[in-house]
């Protein structure tokens, strides 16, 4: 954090945790609603999108990403790579690694689950001016460049 | 939604819908970390939410809530009961009727929770304007009011 004043109130603070809060929590329970629909939990479609974003990853990197325990992460894959979602794919240069890759029927659902969310999305937006809906994709896209910083 | 023109392109609607996942996803990712200093998992998290929200709810109600099965959701009260999070209570004109009743060391752990998150959202706040600010609040609050509408 800079020195200069803070561009913000405690109040404002406190107002935006909420708000945020309970975006996320009306996204994951519609989540879960379209989730129903398909043979996946809300944390194994988690781990489809950390792999259809940074490609194919280790269990280790998957588990650190998603604060997870390695033995929990080891479970999900399974019931995923049981369920056609994943792969293990073997590394050609060094066979001992192990990394799981994304198959065509994972990208599938995370495709659907994204398309429901927009559908929900849109309805949600009617009463928005085009000011309020480019407002709000700013901040948005804003607050994401901060919090990527200490993503890696 | 409403028959005028919409507010919103295709391409902010998709912009939107993966803003508002990538916040989720870092708010989550955060969340897990926070929670890895207590004795609870990310859903008994949001369980505590829902019950601090609408007061006492019986299983039903909040498997409903939550769109969890009815047996995860008795696994998870079980577990917080145990970790004496929540109490089940017994209706007092009706006694077949059970609800779960939040507990003052579940009330500590969202306080605990909540705080360690305002930290971090003030953190990643530095760098925008205070009518950035302004801007993300009355958009998220607006957000917000149109998905309570489907929420009861």
């Amino acid at each position: 954090m800079g020195n200069g004043p803070r561009p913000f109130t405690e109040e404002q603070i406190a107002e935006l945790e909420r708000e945020l809060r309970h975006v996320g929590l009306m996204v994951r329970q519609k989540g879960r609603q379209i989730l129903a629909n398909y043979p996946i939990t809300p944390p194994q479609f988690e781990a489809l999108q950390w792999l259809k974003e940074n490609g194919d990853m280790t269990i280790g990197e998957l588990s650190a990403k998603m604060h997870l325990a390695f033995s929990t992460t080891t479970d999900l894959v399974d019931r995923m790579e049981a369920g056609g979602l994943v792969e293990r794919v073997r590394d050609q240069s060094d066979r001992r690694v192990v990394r799981i890759h994304l198959q065509e029927k994972g990208r599938a659902v995370i495709r659907d689950v994204i398309n429901s969310r927009r559908t929900y999305l849109a309805s949600k937006l009617s009463h928005f001016s085009p000011e309020q809906v480019e407002d709000l994709l700013s901040a948005l896209k804003l607050l994401n460049r901060e919090m990527k910083i200490d993503r890696e």
